[in-house]
């Protein structure tokens, strides 16, 4: 099973733990020939570090990343590439606390029952910060994409019960990367209003691909919607995802929901850029449910691991919403499954 | 890439046209000495046969399964399981005058895009007559999960505007199994109008599947929801997929969403049975959003394969909705992927 | 794990025991648009059929192969191609008496000791009838690659001690197909005392795979020898694999062994094709050790399914060499395992 | 494809190039609560490090190993292992005169002709310093191996003409690691002349592997030599591989060849251990062919990228053969090998 790794013919393994002495990845299968451009994974990175917006924690990550292989002379040759991110601070004393205790809505309960240990220091693996690896392989790949004319944007679409309409047009701006700024005070209020009440607050982030050819995706079972939703329900706050009306499609008729053409191509695009499993040539458009980040310093009821009642509040300094820092890893995700169907693809294209 | 071949341990691949020779699967990695009872594998077909009720097609398709290899005087040998079933009406006239032109809402337009030619009769390969290979294989996955103490079902939630509220509570009952039949009689009155207007429609299943040991899934890209939402997002007509509480979570605070302890276990099931990715002990829950089936009757404007506008009207008997037809097959691909979650975990059980 | 099936890109999955029903192959991820010449198909599997040569068995096969999907008005569609094969007979009285009892030399211990259960008929999966499915996806394979200009053979370099010198020049000829017929007599008279001895014998096969381009085989676990030696020696007979100068490039030194160049290429091809485990452009040479055959009438000492000792003479009509219907098994496993190099490629070539 | 990963539940994926920055590993699937023995692993280091011994290199390669991930508190998590070897000395000065020209016996061209780029220092990712990687995997391998009992030896068996005869009886012993110290003496002179000849020398290495279960192997197309022969072939030096007695098998009858069975089991071990692909219980046997190293001091007729003819003198210390260097590679491999198909055949386990 791939666990660890993901894609077919562009292939990313990720390692690490959040308060290891590191984590990073290797990519497998990446073309050879392609510029890599350090600055541009750089500020990738920097885009799902904590720190850099009003609405993220306050810890300092620095997140610098190395490249240890695959590249020569700033090209790709096609060997594995490997990048790394040291853990500065491995120190670890505020989780102490927490070695024994599993808190509600993370994944310590369940490693611990997988496993039979875990790493309780931040999470260990099942900490956000593992998708580090994943924006910088994204990085690499959106590198790739470009060459094809593909680009990803995500930006978000509602935030608790604030529902952000209008059309998505990139490119989007801090603070809260929002599909357009109408609600961006009313969103700003609610999270100082969350954050008072030691609570935290999740939304749906809008992710389009654009300038994807026609032909991407494999039937029967690697559908362009399976390999996507399986790419994005990897991150771990993700709980939906829905291509095109999603859900909505369920509300109306076919009539209505079938995208009908004329010469100049589909005149709606209702199914999101894909069809029967293969992309449609249109764009392609999905929208990821985010639940809100369990790390919340409200009295919360658990146990330990010897079952005992407790109840715990988790100090230290927790996102009151993910929602910002989450989009590049979905745009990275996105990224890695696009350029594999890509290279994929190959052995059809004429 | 895997393409047609979906799972780790537990592999099935499946081949075969709408209007070919046969169609079928084999699996790969079955346990071995598992009895095989074929008359629960022929009703798993027939659950999924058009013609069972009210509101499928008119199609007279006997989908008699057989067994080629793997099992030995009743018991499965651990060998390779090929099962076909053959189209014992190729005749395929209906789709003569298809054979240039692209369906809306169908596949035909993006199968040609990719491949470059295609198989017309019926929609070839892209056609739900595709999935009766994978409820065969599921009937073999939901005989080996029976031994675990493992269920599966799934039931109607919603029928376009048409939500039905209340417990999930199996066994549901015809014609429509919904999860229970407080809108029936509304149902199948909006089903005789959608046909009168020679349209159809969709709505949203749920799939509940209990027993399931805490452990299961494999982070951090196999995590339990991305390997199940892999597999639901690869049947054709399934637009969306959510998790417990799913898009509705991110409308709540995460002391309302997180699920607390006591030492009873889980007080609440918001997660819909994962955490990080594993599962936690309780129900997997999820929803799937299932688009209006695409083959209508009314008028709808296309292009053939030259590029020119045509006006469409499908002819034939068409499923007015696919909803109750498509139980099985959500049930067969997640018995699939728990069964396969299952062989993968053995190297952590102790 | 792949088990039954093998290849990445050109995926060749295979079912059928000995004395079941049917066997068969599914081949996914074949290139569209190729033209399907069934005859060549079929005559492939009938170089494979026992029977057709004095030195083979005398049972009566007829191998008659069915398409069942993947393939419209000729060309293939890029959906997987399902073949069949049906046991036309499959009573299997001879092997009644073999239920229990383990023969020597064949898999019938390792299979129980797997499974806990075994299709004691004619070998089951463990027979080589089930390279038969691989004979098929082979010609397929040979039928794609015809379209790149390459060409795979194969003939008897050995049988027993008697070695066959001399150049390596298809095509070859019946009854031996041995590299030429200098020792032709010599071979069928052996043959025909190790018949009258109630024995056989084994012997060596080579291979060329002309017209390859350079750059295929992927370092560094992929290297081209990797794949195909891994192809090779899952044919149950084959017990060794050599390429090029092989176990002879250790008797020599470096400045004999090192294929030098001059303007005009590689002045030599010792390494038999392959560099650092990526294709030259020169043939790929390899050579298989077959073992004899293990079905022999000569009494031998086993042990029952319950530890007793028993004695075996195997009666029926056994091969008393396999060699001649092995050479289109292992160009069928040369054959995918190439296509399937040349498809992993792509993303390489410029 | 897999490429640089290799392995099923125990997957292997190694990166670094001879001369960049750092080589590693990452290891997926390895059982939580194993303990991690550093020194051990270091140990295995040490064996395949030049230096060592008279034969090998004057070159100091450290190889210090750092575990940055997948351990906790001394145990295996279940998560990642992240191996890294930082390449202290990363000039490459020897090299900037090899930068156009391709060695003869070596990857350069091949990789020149598969990428159209190559990382010309040390031969870069086809250097042999990448199998230190796969040593450190093979340590781990090793040390959960142990727990099950399992043990792996290798050994010199024949250097150039001299071949080493006698049972094979582990531990064995500096500085040549032969199957006896009988030839020792002879084979020292001949390095030494081969070295006075600016040449180098090849052999043969034979592996046992003891106290493997009855079961392993996945027939039809993973079999146990198929999966160990395509983990051997993937080492840069070898040529060829065969099990038990392998090409030998082919020059006696059946009646000699097969491995008859009394009441305490099996009399003979000519299959090396493994029939119809599956473990029989006895010992794995297998022999290797590795050719002489292609790094030579006297002078070769190449072509430079431009393909203009060129002759070559590769100066700086080589090893005059890697057979000794090459041992614990073997071993790595044969351990990956077999922790990978015991933890695939849990499944068929009872």
């Amino acid at each position: 099973m791939s666990a660890n790794t993901f894609g077919n013919q562009f292939r990313v393994t990720t390692f690490g733990e959040s308060h290891g002495m590191a984590l990073g990845c290797i990519i497998d299968g990446c073309p050879s020939g392609i510029r890599i451009d350090e600055e541009f994974i750089q500020a990738e990175m920097d885009r799902r570090r904590p720190g850099g917006t009003k609405i993220g924690t306050a810890r300092n990550e620095k997140d610098r990343i190395s490249i240890l292989s695959g590249v020569y002379e700033g090209l790709t040759t096609g060997t594995p590439i490997a990048m790394i991110l040291f853990n500065e601070n491995q120190k670890s004393n505020d989780y102490d606390s927490l070695k024994d205790i599993f808190r509600p809505g993370h994944a310590d309960y369940t490693y611990f029952k997988k496993y039979g240990i875990r790493d309780p220091r931040g999470g260990g693996r099942s900490s956000g910060r593992e998708t580090s690896a994943r924006v910088a392989a994204g990085a690499i790949a959106k590198l790739v994409l470009k060459s094809y004319g593909i680009k990803i944007d995500a930006a978000i679409r509602s935030v608790k019960d604030i529902m952000i309409d209008g059309p998505f047009i990139p490119p989007f701006s801090p603070p809260l990367f929002t599909v357009n700024k109408s609600k961006d005070e009313e969103i700003l209020q609610l999270i100082e209003k969350t954050k008072a009440e030691l609570d935290s607050i999740g939304g749906t982030i809008e992710c389009h691909i654009s300038g994807v050819p026609a032909g991407l995706g494999d039937p029967v079972f690697d559908k362009a919607e399976a390999l996507l939703a399986h790419a994005e329900m990897s991150i771990g706050a993700v709980k939906g995802i829905e291509f095109g009306l999603g859900f909505s499609s369920t509300l109306i008729s076919a009539s209505s929901m079938n995208d009908q053409m004329d010469e100049n191509g589909f005149i709606t695009n209702n199914a999101g850029g894909i069809l029967g499993g293969i992309t449609t040539g249109e764009e392609i458009i999905f929208r990821l449910a985010v639940k809100p980040t369990p790390s919340i310093a409200k009295e919360q009821k658990t146990v330990d691991t010897e079952g005992r009642e407790r109840i715990i509040s988790i100090s230290g300094r927790h996102d009151v919403t993910v929602l910002v820092r989450i989009i590049p890893v979905v745009e990275a995700m996105a990224a890695i499954t696009t350029l594999d169907m890509i290279l994929e693809n190959l052995k059809y294209e004429r």
